[in-house]
């Protein structure tokens, strides 16, 4: 579906009507700038506590169609998982999130009740997956595409990273987090989740999250396992990532930058190998570990290191990694 | 103008048949990481150095449409704009910048030249502006709509933050950089820009560039005083803030935040204050001093703290502020 032209006539809580002041003014009591923030939102810039003297950061964005349909997710959902997209790729460093800030553009027709819904996704995401963390600031623009940009931060309370490129032949391959669970769900509602135009639809999404809704909250507001990332760091973790698009994917980026292969045990990815391989958005985290260290729970062992580098095996076979690329993967449309 | 539909078939350099792992490629190798980079892109998140245990955090979008029509800007005006912007944001609390991380959303049909002359603007901006700082990490996304979203670092080097809250009645109050250069420039591409249906024109702009390349640049690549915030800081500032939304608005913004008035002074404004106090997107530095202070070059004194909450005053004579609002200052048109 093309973008929606601007409405002539605007509602009285759109947010071109009320204006930044007054949006700004609906929004940040509904967040908390968290134990970190030195100084929060109303100036310039935030100042934030960086005790080792160093932070990490990272950066995602999420967009209306090719990341979200609006039919499909509530605002709140949209902030929790914008929140904790965010935070995994702060964890899979071995750091533990501090902070985010979060620039949001929007049609001025929306209704600031949207931007709520996602201040109170984000709050309610960070309370749960990552407690002390806050949001210490922000911008809002006008776009014709709801367009959510989050950063993220992290302190690595004086441990060195966890690299992508630290593995070495013989450690062991453990995973944390679900495997496949968001990209069922993802299809699911590209399934059933739409119209008989193949539009997506709120109604019967509502009858989806119904029958489904295990599978639908793992794609829309999913609660990967942030707090691991600290737990490999301690259990010393050679490498790290957060699985975004798909272990298979993601996967081959550690065994490229790392210079080895993996070879995954089938009977530990579950049922059906193929969605754990596969599915995208899961944010589980995938960690190398010291041959012989004990595993630090809720990682769960999956494969070993090999010396075939950048490589995938299944119980030994070599095979080619599936997943997401955010241009190729969307066809254009919103809803 | 709507957002182009996608074409049926897209051209051999564009970004959605590149694939993000190959336009990662050309783009990584045009962006320096800086001094302060630990860990820079290429892992789930950058690691940067915060010697004084403490970090500035701003973030700014830049969208096509709202912010910028491609008629008018280069791609690399786009990237000098957004570093310089987000960096004024870090100087205007009296931090030295350190680090940028860049999220772009772009259509699948772009070219990969246009995120190219992006990352040579954020390079050569960086370089003129904020030298050591670099881009540490970022985010490719796809949108219909093409969305630049900057997060800037800074260091406060040990001192305190400049707040807007700190001004006192009897301060001097005085400004670093343009006022109203760059909504002049903005006012002309609007006028003469544009073809005779109001489209913006390429070929129109190229003609204005010849003849009015000051106002142009002002407007499409400015150079705001950056390395200004920590001079201001270590002169004992009481107050600073970004003029973004022209002087008038954000004038007023510091005075209620601090409590105070401002009274400025109008033969210090220029010979058109009425453009000196309403334009927008110059990215001055507004600093309110201590009286008897020696005010540091490049900063000019421009007026005085008054015991007036919230007022502005020219000359003695109280104003209403006039300036930029995101959400109803755009007409909803691309181009």
């Amino acid at each position: 579906m093309p973008d929606e032209p601007l409405p002539t006539e605007a509602a009285a809580d759109s947010i071109g009507v009320l204006g930044e002041q007054a949006v700004l003014a609906r929004i940040l009591p509904r967040l908390r700038p968290g134990d970190s923030a030195l100084l929060g939102a109303g100036d310039d810039a935030a100042v934030v506590a960086a005790p080792d003297a160093r932070f990490v950061v990272t950066s995602d964005m999420m967009i209306h169609g090719p990341d979200f349909r609006l039919a499909w997710s509530t605002p709140f959902e949209l902030g929790w998982k914008a929140a904790a997209t965010n935070l995994t790729d702060v964890a899979a460093m071995g750091a533990r999130p501090t902070a985010l800030v979060v620039a949001i553009a929007a049609p001025p027709s929306l209704d600031v009740a949207v931007l709520e819904g996602i201040a109170d996704g984000l709050r309610e995401g960070l309370a749960a997956l990552a407690p002390g963390a806050g949001v210490v600031g922000g911008d809002l623009s006008a776009s014709s595409v709801l367009t959510i940009a989050v950063t993220a931060f992290g302190d690595l309370e004086g441990r060195a990273p966890v690299t992508r490129s630290g593995a070495r032949v013989g450690d062991v391959v453990a995973h944390a987090g679900a495997r496949g669970d968001a990209a069922q769900g993802l299809a699911l509602l590209f399934a059933e989740g739409v119209d008989a135009t193949g539009e997506p639809s709120p109604e019967r999404t509502a009858a989806l999250r119904d029958r489904e809704p295990r599978l639908l909250a793992a794609q829309l507001a999913p609660c990967p396992p942030v707090a691991a990332g600290v737990t490999a760091a301690e259990a010393g973790a050679t490498a790290m990532l957060d699985v975004s698009d798909g272990l298979a994917r993601d996967a081959r980026r550690l065994a490229e930058a790392s210079g080895v292969g993996l070879d995954f045990d089938g009977a530990a990815l579950g049922d059906d190998v193929r969605v754990a391989l596969a599915g995208a958005e899961d944010h589980g985290l995938l960690a190398t570990f010291p041959a012989g260290s004990v595993i630090p729970a809720p990682f769960e062992v999956i494969g070993r290191v090999v010396d075939a580098p950048g490589e995938l095996r299944l119980d030994g076979a070599a095979f080619t990694a599936v997943g997401w690329d955010p241009y190729s993967g969307w066809d254009g449309r919103s809803g």
